[in-house]
């Protein structure tokens, strides 16, 4: 096959692109630093979104959405909250032909003005919880960006809710991070990542503990996949979210915010991609399967017709593909480059001997298979090949990172993959040394995987990477 | 049952405010003119999309997603199109901490932008039709807001397509305008639409031909629920769309776009609304069916939770209240107020006789039902409601619809309802008086009922109302 692609080992940012200009997945938009997701490329994050938002409201929370323009007097009112976001705003001056009396800041976050709805909702405990989230897009100016990983506008989920105690809303961001997060990035996108908490100096801009999860991208690199804070009771007080309590007492809320976004485009190309282009697991695939007549003949159509009726009514997303007029070489080049987990390839010759040949993107095999039996090997393959993905990318992550003891020894091993060190050989003072070096602290982690509850905590392990 | 909101007949207006507020729906913004569609509201707004989107997808559009922020100097390549929109716009100017060079437009709508990526993917017929729709927040500063009806941001979707000829244009577009929104109005919101043709003086600018839905509201007035336009060769001279045709000429193409946004909201809420709050067709309803505990009692919560499973299990979209510490009554008045369309409420008393009382929405019945066969009833009632929805807002419409002969009987009638009028008796000059008295001819339409295909078709018929 051709080379389609800058190959991954020679210059992996440039890979990156090359994929997503050559599998159709979006193009850069007029304003530098915006992008246009085309069809190709929306239709996985709609997959995403489905199975993400159906995880959200099992979880309780409800969706609505909250206006694109905030009065920038909103943004000052949490301190630390502006101070975290000024340099990257886009202002909005003139509307309706004047210029306004009130500039008007684009979101760069629903946070403060969903604290003011929030505070007007909420009136007695029996408000509470109040569990939103919403669908949006979302402006930050961005100097050096790059499609999906860092863009102007993108687009994202954020979830924000009030509790009536610092407890409940502990326990509500860590269900969301572990149901909504975890097992969706894992169970949906494949991607082995790793739950932790961010340091102080890597948490949200108000927050009292950040969590994250991380994944390793193909050149070991980690990239943040999404983050769920709680907030202490610093918005509430900020924004005024107060309740009366069954006992009768006003008191401030407990609040939480948790997103993710179209950033998770750019883990899925980075962890699964490969140098004939994207790689989807199947559950996110938008075509799963494509049943493609590899040039005209007697019965030829027909029977990829059926396929596709076939493996359609056993619940595969199929496509068919009779464009018998283009050269299969340049199709089949195609559908590897958008990553379709499986093409059923359907021609004259393999007809005649009662078979179509299946090609599976994921493990690159190719092989004759009944006309008869393809539906069954097609149901299996795609579940073997969500396995195979996510047991990969572990191995390769794995095999890329070290244990180590000291700080500079992790300095060291984070220039080509990931550091585990003790968190106490680190520190304050060593993530600063560390980030001198483009090195950051991911996250802390729990010696047997869970959750810490504090930075303080002893044996804390601490990741270190270079990171996107 | 005590007075919640403004009657219809003693403030349309006000009626539909405090429904709006009352039912959560939604909110003002913090920025005049701008809503916060609240989870009540939004679960609405997301059953409209759903089946929306499926419908354009089974008419072949993809889904893709455009930037908000378009370069000023895209809007002026139209000339007729920035006419349009230039006092509507809001404007961002600085950005990133600094002035910008050139300013940025928040979109009025993508035309453009969509346009001029249209130009760079067509290259060949082979790549026609091309057809896509985008989900999007759109901003159009508004003097006069009103919720849902006229909001400087709103939601909605854009299809924007290219054709190798007029012809696939138009029967492109009159495929959308059928199925995607007449369609679902018909059908899914329970609102009798009259399909028609707008005159020269109310197209879209930049449109060869603009079709509309108008729909009566419970006031009379008609509201514009969608609008779908041919663009001739406009757009792809504007834009430089153009395609080699088989035949190795290089064409313009022929474009269309068509849209519809979070103003369908208010057509609902005016069309099925009464004094007691919404009335949402079963089919849009996100909650077609509430078991509500009356109050505790032995057995009580158990028979509403097995009703509440078997329900569910029968694919109704049923919810429990169990809030059985709230007074009834408020919990009954609130369900009436968000529209519910039917209320199951189980109560030690009715229980003791094997029964629940099934009380429906949409025709104000209120009947104990054996247990054993509320689920059929159920099911029963909310295709029957659906149904009478519709019937009734047909009736009403007819009832205050009345043909007349000439242009003075028209503005005369359309006081207080609509006129059906031969349009030879109104044309461009009658038209005009017609706006002076803050009438419209909201569309044209053939006596058969069919799509015209010109303004100037012998014996078409307009339709002069009042209109939001």
């Amino acid at each position: 096959m051709a080379r389609v692609l800058t190959p991954r080992s020679e210059d992996f940012p440039r890979w990156y692109q090359d994929l997503i200009n050559k599998a159709r997945l979006a193009d850069n938009g007029p304003v530098r630093g915006t992008m246009v997701i085309r069809p190709a490329g929306y239709a996985i994050w709609e997959h995403m979104q489905a199975d993400m938002d159906a995880r959200i409201k099992e979880a309780g929370a409800e969706n609505a959405y909250f206006p694109l323009f905030i009065p920038e007097s909103y943004l000052r009112r949490e301190a630390e909250h502006v101070e975290g976001f000024s340099p990257e705003l886009a202002v909005v001056t003139h509307a309706g032909g004047k210029q306004l009396a009130e500039p008007l800041v684009v979101r760069p976050t629903s946070e403060t003005v969903i604290g003011e709805f929030m505070a007007k909702w909420v009136d007695s405990y029996r408000d509470l919880p109040l569990l939103l989230n919403q669908w949006a897009n979302i402006v930050r100016w961005e100097l050096r960006p790059r499609t999906f990983l860092r863009t102007t506008e993108f687009l994202w989920q954020e979830g924000h809710t009030a509790h009536v105690s610092e407890e409940n809303a502990r326990e509500y961001a860590r269900l969301i991070h572990k149901t909504v997060y975890e097992e969706f990035m894992v169970e949906m996108l494949a991607i082995p990542v790793v739950p932790g908490r961010k340091t102080k100096g890597e948490r949200f801009a108000g927050a009292t503990n950040t969590m994250t999860v991380e994944a390793m991208m193909g050149d070991t690199k980690a990239l943040q996949m999404g983050t769920s804070h709680e907030l202490g009771q610093n918005f509430a007080k900020a924004f005024d979210i107060t309740y009366t309590s069954q006992a009768g007492a006003v008191e401030h809320a407990w609040t939480t915010s948790w997103g993710t976004s179209t950033r998770m485009m750019g883990g899925l190309i980075m962890v699964h991609g490969d140098d004939n282009g994207l790689r989807l697991p199947p559950n996110i695939a938008p075509i799963q399967a494509q049943v493609m007549v590899v040039k005209a003949g007697e019965g030829v159509t027909e029977a990829a017709v059926k396929l596709r009726d076939e493996l359609k009514s056993a619940g595969v997303r199929v496509k068919l593909d009779d464009r018998a007029d283009i050269p299969f070489g340049r199709r089949a080049v195609d559908a590897e480059l958008q990553g379709i987990p499986i093409r059923i390839e359907v021609g004259p010759r393999d007809l005649a001997n009662g078979n179509a040949v299946v090609a599976r993107r994921i493990d690159g095999t190719k092989s004759p298979i009944a006309l008869g039996e393809v539906v069954n090997d097609v149901v299996a393959a795609l579940k073997a090949d969500q396995q195979r993905l996510y047991d990969d990318a572990l191995s390769f992550r794995e095999a890329n990172t070290v244990d180590v003891k000291t700080l500079d020894e992790a300095i060291d091993a984070a220039q080509t993959g990931w550091a585990r060190v003790p968190w106490a050989s680190v520190g304050t003072e060593g993530e600063k040394k560390a980030n001198g070096k483009a090195i950051t602290v991911r996250c802390l982690t729990r010696v047997d995987g869970t959750m810490p509850d504090s930075d303080d905590e002893p044996e804390l392990q601490a990741i270190l990477a270079r990171a996107y």
